[in-house]
């Protein structure tokens, strides 16, 4: 991949939606080469034909089999579907326990299908950093859908969320309030609640799901509506999608999808520049002096504030010069 | 707090043990004010005096009720505490639904013990500066035990949970496997395993959770042994010590401790440098720049990764110049 023809190539195999160079890009970029950023500013000019959504729920809520019926759903209108997976339990991303693996491979199989999993052992800044790039390219690609699938506990998974213009939150009957409370930050930013396998229940986890939403503050005029599912039967999978449309529609009008676009934009210059400025970080200080420092610090000599405002101050006074 | 005799005030209350002064002095850090470092740089000298424990687990598996019950038994011998929770479901953190409220109103009372709870809302990169800034002024102020609680989900807490020298992880029966072995993350980290609950069962959960171990490469020479609780009664609390001890030991003469200190300063110093060069990453574009480049990226005139590319390139240029 070092001469400019090979790239040509590449990119002329991608735009004919060759499966291969969209995979072989996607690498490239998670590795972070400089041939990736050549490729990206090549293809994602700003076409946003694609539609993100953001998938999220605690594992055994059924969330892959949710989308796998999803996902058959979209296909079956002829539509174009690129899957992220961030969850680490996820059965997209090979940490495959559970799931309903024959429709599953269905979908793997199909033509206007492709998965990628994202590594969720690297830092998260790095993730969201490489989800947005990935759901940049499935764009390019002529994808109808995004739909990105996390775990969604901590705050690093809200901000990979805050990418995708509708969030699911996948919810269950009986695995304990306690646990789904405790994505109080995703509900904050969920726009449909979707109750799966409401066949072993439900009624009162959507009374307590109501009193959340009822107890949270919600600027946007949007109330998310709470969509029961039997994914293992494609029950509601219709009414999920309706719920889709709807908030599609909702953020259409508002103009919030617009707002919402500019905002990603705005979170991918931000990104790019806190990751050169990281990368730079590592320049700053051999690891030979890093060793010197921390000698000291632990013999007492000094102290570790100090040092690290000395070494950066006369920088810091560079930059702010420029 | 602009003149320098009352930092020296607070400070010298501070070395005195004046709670309020340990309040404020976290308050400034959480701050992130100049005077904090001046008053961290001063404090924070290299003590070591404090063993540092993690302690992390699922909501729903008694880790409030086996913290205090842990503190309680501590406190007994004449120790000092000090807790850091960071997980926003914690009855410490101000989130509590469940607990043993009376029981938790004596150690909070008691004067060997002090508890701080960080905001979980914040960036998780800097919720891991404040819990360090915190763990090295508990150590400052005498605390024989600093104690870091954690929901223990995502890399992010992982990364907190390295500061520690010896990591618990609370499980409790029938919560579900999947929920915990999400925590893969943990398990690989964790020292000792702790099956909270244990009058509920939990022989299967062991079978499991030695199952895990067994599958794990763990370079070190030390297997985590499962500790069995009831925190409820106080029962396997006498045994969780002596687990801590036996860890504390391994990690003393195995020359361990003194490699994880190292680390904890070489991550401070990376830390500090990236959170400078963040703040400075702040500066080098203004808002209406941004909005700029965001209207050119949305229009297709422009790309993202190529304007960036062109701003930060001479920034980056000077800096490897000094």
């Amino acid at each position: 991949m070092k001469r400019d023809d090979n790239i040509d190539e590449l990119i002329s195999n991608f735009l004919n939606r060759d499966r291969k160079a969209l995979a072989r890009i996607i690498s490239l970029v998670e590795n972070e080469s400089d041939i990736a950023r050549q490729v990206l500013s090549r293809l994602c000019k700003s076409t946003n034909n694609s539609y993100i959504i953001g998938v999220t729920g605690s594992p055994g809520t059924g969330k892959s089999t949710l989308i796998t019926a999803l996902v058959e759903y979209l296909s079956a209108k002829g539509l174009r579907i690129g899957i992220i997976s961030v969850d680490p339990t996820s059965p997209y991303s090979g940490g495959a326990f559970l799931g309903d693996r024959v429709r599953m491979r269905d979908i793997i199989l199909d033509p206007k299908v492709f998965i990628r999993s994202v590594a969720s052992r690297g830092s998260m800044g790095g993730i969201a950093k490489a989800v947005y790039d990935i759901a940049r390219l499935y764009d390019a690609y002529g994808m109808d859908y995004v739909l990105v699938e996390t775990v969604g506990a901590g705050q690093s998974e809200v901000d990979i969320h805050r990418l995708a213009y509708t969030i699911l939150l996948i919810t269950v009957p009986g695995l304990g309030d306690s646990i789904q409370v405790q994505k109080a930050g995703i509900l904050e930013i969920a726009d449909i609640l979707v109750i799966n396998k409401s066949n072993l229940g439900g009624d009162f986890l959507k009374v307590n799901l109501n009193m959340m939403l009822n107890s949270m503050t919600r600027q946007s005029g949007w109330r998310p509506p709470i969509v029961r599912t039997i994914a293992t039967e494609g029950k509601g999978t219709a009414e999920l999608f309706q719920a889709i449309q709807d908030h599609r529609e909702y953020m259409e009008l508002s103009e919030k999808l617009k707002e919402k676009r500019r905002n990603n934009i705005r979170y991918k210059i931000q990104n790019l520049i806190e990751s050169q400025l990281f990368k730079l970080s590592e320049k700053i200080l051999t690891p030979k002096e890093i060793d010197k420092i921390i000698t000291d610090v632990l013999s007492g000599s000094k102290d570790v504030y100090t040092v690290v405002h000395e070494i950066l101050e006369p920088i810091i006074d560079k930059i702010e010069k420029i």
